[in-house]
């Protein structure tokens, strides 16, 4: 997906809601800000929208000299996720169709996401539960029951700290031996990295990678090579969140995205309201 | 007022949704965009966010070669406004508190505003006027009666077409006499020129002259020499509109702000939710 001119305004709010959580210092506010400004006045719009989001935040650790500002917060979210996650676990093992419920619940874990409104309390995680348990989301989940049952080999692109519990329950529903999890390579806003992956105990169910990587996103050209090599073998690629969705749509590869829709600019996109739970494939399988 | 950190995003975005407004075309789109991106990288954040919103406009009417591209929306705009106010002209004949009531529906007009949210109809307007009959707007009304009691010279500062309707409502109330009506230079957004000022009938009722300037605000700086002169001549200043405020609001002179509570920078520098709406003097008189 390319950057659309309404993504730049968010942008800039996004560079100033950010400077203002990583650092109460004003002149570092308006320092990246104005940054941000003078990159978005030359920017490649033929670029994904996350490859400024990597930008903003590599910038703003470097100014505020921070290697992982969100740290905190995703220690937080993972545990919040985790208390949530057990009182579901019973509901998802007595489910008649437990990939249905999977699926909804991690999708459902896709609300915990600091890139885009910056805030989120429990009550908000446990009300994105309970509508995942009674609405539908919007997708065809028979062609991803087919999909699974002829892929060897899945590799699952993890999006957030906190998430990756509710994908944890997921993987616990697909063949765990065949999944490799992916996480981002060094902390970008609150996206999972390996130590998430290892506080949730997602490398106890499944082998846990990571992309090589620090964009918000999954932008191949910026991977590494073996994240790359396994990305083109893979039998089937899930891929969590907005910002994977953003940078792997035009991708020609067996994907399934799950995420919530986040912004007018990806709901115009999959037409689809702002708020919508969506599993959506790639244009056309490799 | 100075511009607001948060201002910075707006103006990217409110540059956006003016330029899909004046054309249809979409490189015409992406340079404005990136013009106002560099602009606000480099901007002096001592000036007044009307300051920006001049240069976007006039740029855009530069690019466009269109001198008036809210032409079509300012004629709409008094039309409604005008079936609008001839049903309320008894009610307000009728009232008990003449003054209350002109403040409050000329507070009421300033929702016709292209500047914030880009779009209207005639029902906001009506569901503008019916909350204004029902709640009070926040402010000292009495202050207010005291000053125009006292005045001689009345400068009533107008904001949008439309809008400039219901500001005649409350000019009957007055001593038209005494006051003079200031509209803008020349166009901008769908700021009152002397042309809305005629089409409404305003100049059978009151002088009307404008001030110099195609500023969405007084920046008294960019002003006629003859309108400085009778601004700090005036006995008392009305003037409508969160851009007049924001342009004005720090001036010491008898000033009383009519508007609508806009957007979250103002609202929080007036203590008031966005919404509000308001009478507000200036720090101290002159």
């Amino acid at each position: 997906m390319k950057t659309s001119l309404d993504c730049v305004p968010c942008f800039a709010r996004q560079a100033l809601e950010a400077a203002r959580m990583v650092s109460a210092d004003v002149t570092i506010h308006e320092q990246i800000l104005r940054e941000v400004l003078r990159w978005s006045s030359e920017m490649d719009m033929d670029q994904s929208p996350p490859a400024m989001g990597q930008r903003i935040h590599r910038r703003l650790r470097e100014i505020t000299g921070v290697r992982d500002p969100y740290r905190a917060a995703k220690d937080l979210q993972n545990q919040i996720a985790l208390d949530v996650v057990r009182d579901l676990e019973a509901r998802v093992k007595a489910a008649s169709d437990r990939l249905a419920i999977g699926v909804s619940l991690a999708i459902a874990g896709n609300v915990i996401d600091l890139g885009v409104t910056g805030t989120l309390t429990l009550s908000e995680i446990q009300e994105s539960v309970s509508r995942a348990l009674e609405e539908p989301f919007t997708g065809d989940l028979e062609a991803l029951r087919a999909a699974l049952a002829k892929a060897k080999r899945i590799l699952y692109l993890a999006d957030n700290a906190g998430e990756i519990v509710f994908d944890r329950l997921l993987i616990e529903q697909l063949l765990p031996a065949q999944v490799a999890v992916v996480v981002r390579g060094a902390p970008v806003i609150n996206d999972a990295t390996m130590e998430d992956a290892r506080t949730v105990g997602l490398p106890e169910i499944a082998e846990v990678i990571d992309n090589g990587s620090d964009a918000p996103g999954t932008i191949l050209e910026d991977c590494s090579l073996d994240f790359k090599r396994r990305f083109t073998e893979a039998g089937l690629i899930i891929a969590k969140g907005q910002g994977n969705f953003e940078t792997l749509s035009d991708e020609r590869r067996p994907i399934f995205f799950l995420f919530k829709v986040k912004c007018p600019v990806v709901a115009s996109h999959v037409g689809l309201p702002v708020g919508t739970p969506v599993l959506a494939s790639a244009p056309r399988r490799a």
